[in-house]
């Protein structure tokens, strides 16, 4: 009976307190994404198993969530985007384009369980469907610091790293990968771990001749330390002047100053993302400290939907979890208060008065109050000691006299002061 | 491939469009319980499959989304009961009580499909835990009708029909069950039926010799005649005067008299409900054309956390889908119209010019517009038919002459007049 009493490991309750919180960061999600005439959408938890299902070896689809029920094979959603896609898929030539959708959903992995990890989450996604230009990255990161600045987050306490994959893979091409185009989607999945498990483990991983990429261990040392460029220029050096990756790259810098959050942003190789889909821009948002995980992460995917089966539509997006930022809040006591919010508990003295107190409430509540009915025929003492526990603004209270004059005594919990108001007939 | 266009049978996809019908139905379950003092509450969608297993033979229980993951037995939630009574129980002795909690989640059953049958919807709980009195349930009857009150539901066009199940137990095991008292919680779930499947089907079931209930043919028919009163006198004719749940049905109603609805409430002795845990008052309310299955229902179930091992506490709650209800205000012509709300399309003529028109938008969205920001080098007039089309209000025209002089040049899209505003610099 024990495991009855708790969530499923890895899962979340959220007693009041906990969804106040959730509510609060939900609202400032939404906030944002109308601000920036983003429209909300939402799909199944339960999806068919195959819309997930790559070939890369990502670690979100290892993890996957996925069972057989009368013959179907499902999964509970890792991540939106394969959802929205499949969405976008399905409209395609009548959905009118850029498309700016965005969803604020909950997603699932079967992690090891270890500190901070959770088997669930929710994120706030932002994309842009059918728009190549390096404006929309531009827009999403402007959204991102939006929100950061919105919920309190000093300035200079998160930064986002970013990089192209199409630098990365035009690079690669021109060297280590010339002869094996195929291997740039694993080969993605693998040096995403480079923070995580270093160097050397991913050369192991990149040289490991059971593995998907297989290179040549001075290959893989080149690619290990083509990673720690954090300069731009350097990092194109290989690849002619007017290289499309690095003049776009150079652009975004420009829109983003336009955004005034340019120096929030830097170049970073080492940003590749571990999902296999993504073919150019990649960011990830971290605390400048660096004691957190990923803030938020994405970039862009144009050749998503034709792995699915549809038409070619350049794409660009992000996820943004709750549980990292609210850590982080947490961590910088930016976190507010958050007390419950009620205007007014109803007290009838008696059942002689219930019908009084109930048209009362019924009153106060059609005025938009929020009032909390006493329900039993409790003690004075108790319910003013409940309705202050609960921070009521006001307590009013229909007793017999009060009944006769046809007004409720009204007490102002804060102030302790006294009035009187007409009881609705 | 086409598999993947979709979503599993039974699901939806929530398109902006249906995402803002929703939307608008989520924000009035919310502002009601709100308004209620009732606090929102949230568990797993995915919980132990334990949680929900009772014997009784519960159809939600047959159609449980089930499936096995790393050993363990779990399930995809088919009702948010089960979750609270959890978390009431793991907090018992410390949660101050009467507790309100509400919740507004998505629900699964694996049904046999047929029209208007999902295998999933979201569902709005309203529970009272710790309240004794049948004060709590006019309470709830209250919150529902001042819902539907709010959804513009014309009064006449939704009727609630209550009974008990305390009188159906009393009157039963004053008779056919006096030496059976296990089988009522089966033979409540084979009544509930009597609506859908007719009085002869239900006494084939209630005497089914390898059904859970087994009665002999005349007590059956004894019961099903009993399902037919419609007056409480009568209904409670077997039974002392003054039995509780006779005295506690008179008294609702007259507290529901006082929350303005008794009109809109009747008794109906075949109001049962389908699940097993119901141990009170049972209510639901339905289309007064009876078109559509049950709108909302409820009822009390005073044992429920006992039967999870934890101790007695009285509870009384609702449960109010999303999918019946926008049914009805849609065969009522009450849905109202949603279009999408963008304040202003910001237009950059060319990259020259987008600096200018990023800070725009930014300053417009600072002071809580929503703004689309064109993100390519459109053509103007493609632009306004965009814009139109998306519902803006204005559109910001940032050219080159209009840097140079500062302002935009906006346009009022439904009047036309063209006035202009400082850019920000």
């Amino acid at each position: 009976m024990a495991q009855k009493l708790q969530p499923p490991r890895g899962t979340r309750d959220f007693y009041p307190e906990e969804l106040r919180v959730r509510s609060w960061l939900f609202a400032h999600f939404r906030a944002v994404a109308d601000g920036f005439g983003f429209e909300e959408v939402d799909a199944p938890v339960v999806e068919h198993e195959e819309l997930f299902t790559r070939k890369a070896g990502e670690e979100i689809v290892e993890q996957l969530y996925h069972f057989e029920l009368h013959g179907r094979r499902l999964a509970l959603r890792p991540e939106m985007t394969p959802s929205i896609a499949r969405m976008v898929m399905a409209r395609a030539g009548s959905l009118p384009l850029p498309a700016r959708w965005f969803a604020l959903t909950q997603n699932w992995r079967y992690e090891r369980m270890t500190r901070g990890r959770r088997r669930e989450h929710y994120q706030w996604n932002m994309d842009v469907w059918g728009e190549p230009r390096i404006t929309a990255e531009a827009e999403l990161i402007g959204a991102i610091f939006a929100l950061l600045d919105r919920l309190g987050v000093p300035r200079d306490a998160v930064r986002m790293r970013l990089s192209s994959r199409a630098l990365l893979e035009e690079t690669l091409r021109a060297g280590v990968l010339a002869r094996r185009p195929e291997a740039f989607a694993p080969l993605c999945v693998v040096i995403d771990k480079l923070d995580k498990i270093g160097a050397d483990a991913v050369v192991d991983l990149l040289t490991d001749p059971q593995g998907k990429v297989q290179l040549a261990r001075p290959d893989a040392q080149q690619v290990v330390d083509w990673l720690g460029l954090r300069d731009l220029e350097t990092a194109a050096e290989g690849l002619a002047a007017d290289a499309a990756p690095r003049a776009q790259l150079a652009e975004l810098f420009d829109w983003l100053d336009a955004y005034g959050v340019a120096d929030r942003v830097e170049f970073d190789t080492s940003i590749v993302r571990g999902l296999a889909y993504y073919t150019g821009t990649v960011f990830e948002a971290f605390d400048t400290a660096r004691n957190l995980r990923a803030i938020c992460g994405g970039g862009r995917y144009d050749r998503l939907l034709q792995t699915l089966g549809g038409p070619a539509l350049p794409a660009v997006g992000f996820g943004f979890g709750d549980v990292v930022i609210l850590e982080l809040l947490q961590d910088l006591g930016s976190l507010p208060e958050l007390p419950r919010e009620l205007d007014a508990v109803v007290f009838a003295f008696g059942d002689a008065e219930r019908p009084a107190a109930i048209r009362l409430a019924a009153q106060l509540r059609g005025a938009g109050e929020r009032v909390e009915l006493v329900l039993a025929n409790a003690k004075l003492k108790r319910v003013l000691a409940d309705a202050s526990r609960s921070g009521a603004l006001r307590v009013y209270l229909v007793g017999p006299d009060e009944v006769t004059h046809g007004e409720a005594l009204v007490r102002d919990l804060a102030s302790g002061e006294q009035s009187r108001h007409p009881l609705p007939v």
